[in-house]
């Protein structure tokens, strides 16, 4: 069936996320093995999908340990019954009610970085939290520098100090991956990374304190051949993947899950463009720079044989308003699109764009909730 | 009081959408009394603020006709007493239920700008709407380019011999206007624009109809002096503004009256930086360019007497991951600020900025809810 028909036949008539269940139940099944082959813990980070069910799928795989990035986000997934969580951002120390709470109820995790946040720790936490030092190694967005090995023992000797807080290991987002150009550029990364968390994990354990790895950019995740040294992993993209990770090598396009059905509401000969329904709020703005200097917001992309398929790279999203999208169609595609037909788009970064439903469509017609 | 401890003081412990209320009504007032004195229809655009309760304001100005951007955000605003409503969109002929159900219930305008789309009303359409032309006057974005005049009376013609579907007039959005560079350039966009809308008029007056001409955009309606020859307005922006509105001219900065208050949670002295809880999923990824080429997601804002005040731009917003906000400041700034403070960004576009919050909170604290 063409892509508009089966889109028009699970019901759409506005923009809608869809996704190929079968193949993120693929891609959370091929990174669980990663994990269990490498023996290291697998802490999926679940912000990417936000969905209880989803959730579910990685139960099926045996996992038990998670990483989301708020505490509300945490909130919700204990309320879906998990009880082994790390907020993998820095503490918000003005949520102090919420980190509490959340401490009293599961084994939960937290990221510190400074002397300013263990003191606000200090002053108000009441249960027991695993605290992991954020690490930066290169990215340059939090953490402590990773070769500045005083401050991160004398950090590391204070936590030890205060009562309730368990210094559990370093952890690093090594995001610098995500503006790879290749896959040997990510191993490279990949393996710089590992190197300068290895170094900091052997100056603590020289000076007595035992301290895990964790490393968490799904690039590194999907690339790296083994895990050696690590301890855990915390990839959230993986689970869509998306545009940006196909054009950095960490993904196959065949491993694309998530995509944005919209109505074309206007078919434009003279300039070679469809515009649909379907703007900013429903695919965010973020944007693919192509080797032209054009920015892109996403490719078209068909339906065969009732999953993912095809994408356009001849077909890009190349503007936003608020609602509306315009795409560059060339000449044999567009005499083939009218209005009222619906159109698949393989969106730049999935999380952002998953951000703005309230649900998911599978391609069976199931509706997958998410946290609102 | 200092900006961190005014908003502390209104219990903010997370990224948070806050409402200079005061000044949007403020700007409301302005509008509505600049459409009064040229005594032509204000049908404000709803889409950028969302909310009944701001619907409000606007009735107090006597506001009876309205625009928005979607078939379920006009339902939420007949929820709440909306009576006229243009949905300033092209027609997605998918919603042709939600299209009846709304004709049924009030007075409804439809924008259509093909044969497509006029053929799909007259299969489905069971009550009568008003139909405006969609006129592309320079944006090409979406509407019948407006020097096809032989394309334009063409339609009108068709459009006339469909039951239910009433010719009202022609309309556009000269979203050219966004990419001015002064004042003086808006004012140009805006009577070319009014220039070529009155040809058309013209021609279809000539041809035995009788046509309205409704523009839309906030630039030219901030900036126009009069509006002769015009029929009605649907500015939406306006009643915020924005970064990106101060830079083009169509506002003055104390007109802002949206901003977002983030929780600092890492202080970075060696790179002169700070990161805030509030990243792309609560600022969104637009950006504007400054002249350095670099590319900025909002400024850091003072509350000053307990309204939004003075804008830092010396202190810019240059990253934002999905929850991360990376701030440049200045050493002075920068010894000021320490985690657990909360700091407030201007956004750049706030129409994409209030669409990721469920509710406004006001400087005195009152929470405005929206759509959801």
């Amino acid at each position: 069936m063409p892509t508009s028909a089966f889109l028009q036949s699970l019901g759409i008539t506005r923009p809608t996320a869809i996704l190929d269940a079968v193949q993120a139940r693929q891609n959370i099944r091929h990174m669980a093995q990663k994990a269990a082959q490498a023996n290291i813990r697998f802490r999926p980070h679940f912000k990417t999908h936000q969905s209880a069910e989803i959730g579910q799928w990685f139960q099926t795989e045996g996992v038990t340990t998670i990483t989301v990035s708020s505490f509300s986000m945490a909130h919700y997934f204990v309320e879906h019954g998990w009880q082994d969580i790390t907020v993998a951002f820095p503490v918000n120390v003005r949520e102090m009610d919420a980190i509490n709470r959340l401490a009293s109820q599961i084994q939960l995790g937290v990221l510190v970085e400074s002397l300013a946040t263990i003191d606000a720790l200090q002053r108000g936490i009441q249960h027991p939290v695993q605290v992991w030092l954020e690490i930066d190694t290169g990215y340059h967005r939090t953490g402590l520098v990773w070769d500045d090995g005083d401050r991160i023992l004398s950090l590391v000797r204070h936590l030890d100090s205060v009562e309730h807080l368990e210094f559990t290991g370093i952890l690093t987002h090594t995001g610098q991956t995500y503006y790879a150009r290749s896959r040997a550029e990510i191993q490279y990364l990949y393996q710089e990374t590992t190197g300068r968390m290895q170094s900091i994990q052997d100056r603590l354990q020289q000076a007595g304190f035992s301290c895990q790895i964790s490393i968490g950019d799904t690039p590194s995740c999907a690339v790296a051949g083994s895990f050696a040294g690590i301890d855990e992993i915390r990839p959230g993209n993986f689970v869509f993947y998306d545009q940006m990770m196909y054009q950095i090598g960490a993904c196959r396009p065949d491993q694309l899950a998530l995509a944005v059905a919209c109505p074309v509401v206007g078919v434009y000969p003279e300039r070679g463009q469809i515009v649909v329904y379907g703007g900013a709020v429903h695919l965010s703005k973020e944007a693919l720079v192509e080797t032209s200097g054009r920015a892109v917001f996403g490719y078209l992309q068909e339906i065969e044989n009732g999953r993912l398929g095809r994408i356009a790279y001849d077909a890009p999203v190349i503007s936003l308003s608020q609602e509306h999208g315009i795409i560059d169609v060339p000449p044999a595609m567009e005499r083939k699109v009218t209005v009222g037909d619906i159109v698949l788009i393989s969106p730049v970064h999935s999380c952002l764009t998953a951000n703005l439903y309230p649900f998911y469509l599978t391609l069976t017609g199931e509706n997958i909730s998410r946290i609102r």
